[in-house]
């Protein structure tokens, strides 16, 4: 597994129990996880934490995110509005990888409704321990902070 | 199945098949289709496409957006830099459906070497006949169009 790491963590009130249960297996492997929120089962809407956790990672307090919502769509889309942000939308663990190696995703994205917990512990495995390929891809990571 | 629309279509090299096959499926099907490139396979960088078919969207020239890589992920997370797209990155039918009942979605990516061509076709089919539910998911959309 790799060196202990920043993660932020965030969600909707469809994917409170999924984050909870991964809050605390990212303690046990190890990182030091920052969790955003919401705090209760409560309505929110996922832009606003979206964006919450979009701005932690664009601003280098965390190295990673974990972002979760019902589909993971909702709070995906909103994550990529930040042009500092390369959030993963992914439901397996072979996304994640590609996430890594060709677009040095800094975020991922997974949903409560779509995949369960082991599920989304392996997508994140992946996510963490692959390293950016670099090469070509610098330049399409690149293109992908300057949109035009 | 839904009333003919205008549809754009775009990859990078990595999908130039899976294009060309869906491309001819929804013109089949009844759609106009715009074909945004690229027409040949050398190699190309996916943010260029997806800022393409992301600005047609945006513009309103066309209805729906239908973007392809090789994961899908970095031409959603590139479209999704243009705050009036809501671009959907799946892999099965049910996610698509979503994007549309939840997120009012006008793009939809997936990624070549993920899934095959019968499987994005009933992506993009759950994608063109599901309606957007709106209620309290309308005010989470417009808050996707106004990032903090």
């Amino acid at each position: 597994m790799c060196e202990p790491m920043k993660i932020a963590i965030a969600s909707d009130h469809a994917a409170l129990d999924l984050k909870a249960e991964l809050r605390e297996w990212l303690i046990e492997l190890g990182h030091e996880v920052a969790d955003l929120g919401p705090d209760t089962a409560e309505s929110v809407d996922y832009p606003d934490y979206g964006y919450k956790i979009a701005d932690v990672v664009a601003e280098g307090t965390v190295e990673r995110g974990v972002a979760l919502c019902g589909s993971g769509l909702g709070i995906s889309i909103a994550a990529n509005r930040n042009p500092a942000v390369r959030c993963a939308m992914v439901s397996e663990p072979l996304s994640a990888t590609f996430a890594r190696s060709h677009n040095d995703a800094n975020m991922i994205a997974m949903g409560a409704r779509i995949i369960g917990p082991e599920m989304a512990k392996a997508c994140i495995a992946a996510f963490l321990n692959t390293e950016f390929e670099g090469g070509r891809h610098q330049r399409r990571v690149d293109k992908l902070s300057n949109p035009s």
